[in-house]
């Protein structure tokens, strides 16, 4: 008989996660209602928003429930349909679980998806994914970086954080990352063709402040914050007037008691925004996004990594990657 | 002979204001150069802002010099002049410094003012000065309020906060005030006509997100903000998707190591936005704003409160005032 291999949520992580507040179990398959479908998942998507849903706070989307599954965006292929316009064999990706077999709804998340446009179907998760296009829209709608503009990247060698350093370089602006790490701060040069990296492990907020008006000697214009914290903080004591704060995450903040941003005064003086934002925002917009990005995929003008790690089993240890920093790549867990 | 009584700044504060930072002197009368005003100051304006200058940190103004006397919006009467455009005996109102006679320049930030239009000239440093058009732009620009819109307004009993919920009021928001005690909250309520009132003394950040909670039961839809730290947290906690938040001042944290706001997750989260802002951004509609204040003053829809202290040597006691939340309106310091 065919089990569902499931990763549970079993308790509410405390502070950053645990091995214990998860639990991998074997469940009989889901059975078919009216209108759904059956997924087998072939890979799905670790992202450090993942840690939010975790809480059980307010948020954008409910808490998962405890017992059941981890929500993730998955692409997979239709096992089974009860729904029009989903037939056994197609390609699907949606917001669905970590776990062996989804159950998704017509008229959910859930869509067909053409995996022979980019070179792998992984690129759902990626580039053309819910990272590829918060790059895009981050870029595009909030940012709209001019030629000459400085911007600002946290996160900077992460999956977001590359492709927006891309984005703004082909826009013309002038790009700084910060990364964790000598290998990393050199991927941002190397690999991704920021201007400048600046490696933030061992520096405090003075130290931080210090290279970032090194690397930013006009100021900065545009931030892509990914990170929070004391680099955030750093970061502010060198937005010129009106800059432009695209907030897409603060993953320094999201297993610890929060820093707390303490020069927020500088939005003040300085008259700068801050947008928070989600791609939610953006679900009319896919395909255009997704269309602009693999056409610079196509054309070789991006360059994007994806980091799979193997197996349900390695889900706990692929997850926590993405707060140790040592994932290369957009983290991916292969599950077939 | 004349001589010049001026309150200087000795030393930069170590968190909260003390005595000692500031001294009171008497110098002789400055001596005018070419295209230079002398003023007699009648009436000085005590802002949080002052708080930031004093500090030796990037900012819209330089930090106020040691030694030199404290900056602070005046209102007085030219005494002499080398200046076209300002004769002896002109009302004028300009950023000056807290002293007897300040000197300004030509086309600097001093301008004429017709003391005839509304019923005291110091509410050229309240309801239509500094104060009033912070209101004034913070709703009729930043914000927005549409009818029915919840609007949250810290610091709500202050010179600003108090012109900001009328205005609401008059664009039709529900309005909610977050102020200290229950002397200012009962002026809220009765003089004010916000719709509701919390007082934040004695509240955790936990208490007072409930307070709000009650307060605002369909979360809020824009943001006023004078005072961060934990009210600001509490705050982030209820925003509505696509909230906006006018970032006006931190009152609480000018004088101490800011608590730093640990729920800015929330904008993400909610898709919100953060304007910081200043009334330099709207130099260029000074006049509009002013004519709309003194219409709406006219037409007795606006309660306006000011709260005169007097003379130089009451300086660092009236300043301090702000910060301990003893004042009733609008700080002014009477100078002659």
């Amino acid at each position: 008989m065919t089990m569902n291999r499931r990763f549970l949520l079993r308790c509410r992580p405390q502070g950053m996660i645990q091995p214990s507040d998860f639990e991998l179990v074997d469940a009989p398959l889901p059975v078919l209602g009216p209108g759904e479908i059956l997924i087998r998942n072939h890979y799905a998507s670790l992202d450090p928003a993942i840690r939010g849903w975790l809480d059980d706070a307010p948020s954008y989307l409910p808490p998962i429930a405890l017992g059941d599954a981890v929500r993730a965006t998955t692409v997979g292929v239709v096992e089974a349909s009860n729904a029009s316009g989903f037939a056994p064999g197609q390609w699907v990706m949606g917001l669905n679980k970590i776990e062996h077999y989804s159950v998704a709804s017509e008229g959910g998340f859930t869509s067909p998806i053409d995996p022979s446009i980019l070179p792998s179907v992984t690129n759902y998760l990626s580039v053309i994914g819910a990272v590829g296009l918060t790059a895009y829209f981050g870029i595009e709608d909030v940012l709209q970086p001019k030629p000459g503009d400085t911007l600002l990247v946290s996160g900077a060698a992460g999956a977001v954080g590359s492709l927006v350093g891309q984005l703004g370089k082909l826009a013309g602006a002038r790009v700084v990352g910060i990364a964790g790490g000598p290998a990393k701060c050199a991927r941002l040069l190397n690999d991704y063709g920021f201007d400048a990296a600046i490696d933030y492990r061992g520096k405090d907020v003075d130290a931080l402040s210090a290279a970032i008006g090194e690397a930013c000697p006009n100021g900065i214009d545009l931030v892509f914050e990914n990170v929070g914290g004391i680099g955030l903080d750093a970061t502010l004591l060198h937005i010129n007037e009106h800059a432009r704060i695209a907030l897409c995450g603060l993953i320094s903040e999201y297993n610890s008691a929060p820093h707390g941003t303490r020069n927020l005064w500088q939005v003040i003086a300085r008259m700068a925004t801050i947008h928070g934002f989600l791609i939610k925002d953006y679900l009319h917009r896919f395909q255009e996004g997704g269309a602009a990005m693999a056409k610079l995929v196509g054309q070789g003008k991006l360059r994007f990594d994806e980091h799979i790690d193997e197996g349900i089993d390695n889900a706990f240890p692929a997850f926590l990657r993405l707060f140790e920093g040592s994932n290369d790549g957009k983290m991916i867990l292969k599950l077939i």
